[in-house]
């Protein structure tokens, strides 16, 4: 497959990713008004839902990473050039983004509106480096062992990180900064950003690390 | 399999999906009264589940489409007989509006009762173009790479397109059209239809360009 | 496989089930308070997680039917002998008789208890039949087609027919009887029983029919 | 693959499940308030996600048990030596303790924090017998004859057996322990937890004389 069609797929793929993860969680609140577990389990539901839909689509064409840390990886275990990632992680930021504003012009929002959700503080930089270990961890595992149930691997245990953390995880820089563009339910402060991406490197490095040991092939 | 068994096939398919559409859509806002989120929620799990046992029980036979999108989108790529797919979305409009009076039935209600919940302006409309250009894209691309497992992959799309589109969305003519036969959960107002079928046609063409190119045989 | 161990399987599992739907339709309801949906939406995940678990566990074993009407439509397309069918039927409604008794204790309330909640009148019926016809209709597509499915195949459309019917529907003469004896969530008054499984009986004929004729061998 | 791999992967992977259990639970208790049936539907549906992507991520490694009462049945079985079951079971309970301390850390509380809900009375222990009952007979059908499945029949099993018994339950000594040390949603009263764990026992050897016997070798 050509690196142009991995590129299109891999930041169309993330933009619609991501204007499921805003999108429902704009419908859900909505229609929820203040029951905030309701509202999470929708927004979870569709997530999941996009998910794996949007992985058995795109996986064929890019491998469907719609996620900078998760091309890092692979980047790291030469599962994938080195400059190939660079290019993958630029795309799916753009994607994301492009995503967050197709979601606010669903609901008759401004293309763009900054987020006001405070999340930051310890023990939401704690979760989000746990959410980001055990989604790179699922990765590494699934990709060696069993690649054609990655799709359902990966949506089961992001719906498990939307209520094991503290926040509604992501472990994904892309969607995080994509998350910064739409102040609604899913939203995070821009301020808050880097720490939440930093998070997910420490995850995602210790991920690698364990995982990578775990499944090594000369194992 | 010979086309009169396809064709009803495509027709109980159908009128089974709509019924669990609106049924389930009926059953959900009794229950919950004025709680929108958890019978928009109940009504995503009951329609996921029929599209699972659907496809799953009439793909063998006619390729279950349920959808003239879907049978259009077939034809123009060479994977059905143009006049099969002109057959296809009679008997599915058909079928359609069958499960609509069935629905109606089974909740005791009469058996058509015309919508009159208005559905329009551009963000429904922008919804409903998005929402279809993922399901067509899904379609083209599991249908070429992994077809079995193509009754998850579209039950999970439209599960996340229920919530992140501005309407509960279902990216089918012959739904929605069947949609405007009860005054219930699910409904649209029959003067709203056209404009949805619209949208609809838009986001499917843009999504055969795309994904024709992105899934193209000489790539 | 001896006909005792499939007897064995048959019966535990339908009991098992019965358990299960019965034993969270109580926790459901306890937890929910008045909020029907809520309740039915738990009840309707357990009940899906249970058939899914036990289509697996006992499958390989007795075909896990846990219903005489889907033992009786095997009989009549010759894949299981008429008299293993009768006693799959008696041993189906022992065990499930079995696993009200079950539920009931599990939940510190006497053996046995008749339900109290009337379910009766023509949409209901209606309803019933229409569940049947389907659940028939998958049973014999994906034993057909895609047997290795089935277990998905058959919780994905309970899934929907609890909510797409009037009543939740079990489509399943041994859980209608099993459930008359609970006087919870689930229960059905014993004298509305009768009326229900001639629903089933009428829907499972007319599917019988119907996808004999779609899934014919000599098509 | 190496005992102290598979046990890195037992330890990791049950701290990882009880971290999915607890955390979600306390998630989920502080945006439901109150309402205690959807508090439990989102426990359920966190822990059911949890199961399957550890189970596919474990699996290949350890063979992803993550409970002594799975371990010990297949050490019954001669499918994995007596001494690694008990290392094994070691490891399973420091990782479950592992995961309490890391989920109440996620959500900003002490390290420990030993629970007072007490969970004690027939009823309970029976339903306790009954899950872990269901659970040794799927694992060992599963393991018998579709291991490929398993991750989706154990974690389908839970969903159910969250539900359909008087407690949530989770069948698995290492779990309850874990759940001791949390006084939140899906804590256990240390006091209640050697009646919850002589249950387990009692329904997983009645499980593994049925199941042995149904799928006997010789059979």
């Amino acid at each position: 497959m050509t690196l142009g069609r991995r590129l299109v797929a891999e930041a169309v793929g993330t933009a619609l990713l991501v204007a499921a993860v805003i999108g429902s969680g704009i419908m859900a609140a909505r229609l929820a008004g203040g029951d905030g577990a309701t509202a999470l389990l929708a927004n979870t539901l569709a997530t999941g839902g996009a998910l794996i839909a949007l992985i058995l689509t795109f996986g064929p064409i890019s491998g469907a990473h719609f996620n900078p840390i998760v091309s890092a990886t692979l980047a790291a275990r030469r599962e994938l050039p080195a400059g190939d990632a660079v290019q993958y992680a630029v795309v799916q930021i753009a994607g994301g983004f492009g995503g967050a504003v197709l979601a606010n012009l669903m609901f008759d929002l401004d293309a763009v509106t900054w987020s006001t959700t405070p999340r930051h503080g310890f023990p939401l930089l704690l979760s989000e480096a746990v959410a980001t270990f055990g989604l790179v961890g699922v990765v590494i595992a699934v990709s060696r062992t069993r690649p054609s149930v990655a799709p359902f691997a990966v949506a089961a245990y992001i719906v498990a990180a939307y209520w094991f953390t503290a926040a509604p995880s992501f472990a994904n820089p892309a969607v995080t900064i994509a998350r910064a563009a739409s102040d609604t339910f899913a939203g995070i402060r821009p301020g808050d950003v880097p720490g939440f991406i930093g998070a997910q490197l420490v995850g995602g490095a210790a991920a690698a690390a364990l995982f990578g040991w775990l499944f090594a092939r000369d194992a």
